[in-house]
């Protein structure tokens, strides 16, 4: 049953949500009307999903809609931030309604998890993709960035990267998997990814550099590296890997999924020295799931360490143009 | 010559559009950093530009990105407020160097000019689109809405109407005109439309509620009014009609052209009688270029009237999926 644009972004993405005192004005005119936070810094972020790059043909609308807000959130849990607003913009080939109703759903079901309102929006017919614009706030003069870190500064991964690469290549029917309960986590970790907003915004004051894990852990950790005018070393030996993924694929394939697979929405810190004890007094490693997984240095590019020698590792990192994403 | 996802960012975005000193983190982390203006309220619009939907296919890059800040600015002017910062996220096919540096081209004129940073983006590969989303602020409670007007009140539009309808039937080769001068024009005023961000900053105080006219006069008429409780009448020998247009396609489907054509960027708004007087004499109206098409009436609904009755005309705006857009 085709519907009309308006009628579509009335009857699926009015209210989509949380609903917030600072919006005065959301979904329904020409522009959305939001209240600035006082003293503090805004910060932005926008991100697209298309069909056949992103996620599979087929795959369950809840989580396009889930993944098009979470990967827009994990930008925001890298600064350290608090998400409030999205908007977005959804590019479809037909209005099916069922499609939409669970589109919005997966997305509703996360803004509200993080207490952000869907503020405006753009209904567009052509090929499938999704665009989410993300806007939240920080504490001025408080906010992680990618080029804070310094040689010498050990560096940490959140989750165990490496899951959703494994659930990707299960959901596109390049994997099979024996294990029918590790199948089902793998699948979830890329369909239903967990933005760590949470470890973000307890990470100021404690990283020095942060990063979201979204194109493969050695090519971000070559970013933030790079940003901060370093290098850096990766321990293989180090990697955290789910128990899952190491029933599913084996320590080989696991390893090299969790360095170069893409779309864990983990995040890569940077910690000095002088705070790494408070960091692990205050936020325990294994209560808030993260490990040290090599150092920042002065020798430039990333490298992997293994019993104290770099071994070869060819990938470098997730680029959509060159790897076809 | 393909190019790395951030070897584009870098070379084609980075700096892009006007400096301004409030933002603090552009382009290049995982969100920008951006301060908020104190005393305002924060405007945001979201809009996407799908090749095959909203231009046609071969249609100048500098143009892509052109409009796709220009529909943006034009929903912030509909608001009254003042533009600062945009976001892209741009899905291609290829990464095409002398496309991409064409639609940067068009894209970074258009910013210098409105004095807007380009403060994020993302590359993505897919069938080309451009979503924009951009923020701007607005001194509180000065905002303009479409819910403001009420019946009795003048109804004016700026511009003309229709010249962008029919410059896209001359791009699609749908339309033929002798008049090369003219069809110069109508091309021109589809490929590079003017956002009326000036127009709608000094419409604050006289409109009672305004809407950007994009998908035809009619259908937007109609939902200023439906958002004001209200109806509409429109008076079709007042309609704006410039030269070229006549010209090119004659009185007939140059006025069919300005009701349902769509892509106009125009700003549509009502007066209420005791502020008209003022709106004249401040801002007049050939200097400003608007002109009074018609009233809000208590009766629901978007008629025309001719001679004082009311004309069929079937076309009750532009609607995506109905109408294939």
């Amino acid at each position: 049953m085709p519907l009309g644009e308006f009628a579509l972004i009335d009857r699926f993405f009015r209210g989509c949500g949380a609903p917030r005192p600072d919006v005065t004005l959301g979904v329904g005119d020409d522009a959305a009307l939001l209240e600035c936070p006082a003293g503090r810094q805004l910060v932005a972020a926008i991100d697209t999903l298309v069909e056949g790059t992103h996620f599979p043909p087929g795959c369950p609308a809840a989580s396009v809609g889930h993944r098009a807000l979470a990967v827009n959130l994990s930008d925001l849990a890298a600064m350290g931030a608090e998400p409030a607003w999205a908007l977005l913009a959804l590019t479809l080939p037909r209005a099916e309604e069922r499609w939409l109703e669970e589109f919005s759903r997966g997305l509703a079901a996360l803004a509200r998890e993080f207490g952000v309102a869907l503020v405006g929006g753009d209904t567009t017919r052509g090929p499938l993709c999704a665009t989410v614009q993300i806007l939240g706030s920080v504490e001025r003069g408080t906010a992680l960035t990618r080029s804070g870190g310094a040689a010498g500064e050990a560096l940490y991964v959140s989750g165990t990267p490496g899951d959703a690469a494994a659930g990707l290549k299960l959901e596109q029917a390049r994997l099979a998997v024996a294990d029918a309960r590790a199948a089902r986590y793998l699948r979830e970790r890329f369909l239903f990814p967990s933005p760590r907003v949470a470890l973000g915004r307890r990470l100021r004051g404690y990283a020095s550099a942060c990063i979201d894990v979204s194109d493969g852990l050695l090519g971000d950790a070559g970013k933030l590296a790079r940003a901060s005018g370093c290098g850096v070393a990766l321990d293989y030996e180090a990697l955290p890997l789910s128990q899952s993924l190491l029933n599913a694929v084996g320590p080989e394939l696991a390893r090299e999924l969790a360095l170069a697979g893409g779309d864990d929405y983990e995040l890569l810190f940077s910690v000095p020295s002088a705070r790494a004890a408070a960091l692990l007094g205050e936020l325990p490693a294994q209560e808030w799931g993260y490990t040290r997984i090599g150092s920042l240095r002065r020798e430039p590019g990333a490298v992997l360490m293994r019993d104290g020698s770099v071994i070869d590792f060819s990938h470098c990192g997730f680029d959509h143009f060159a790897s076809g994403r």
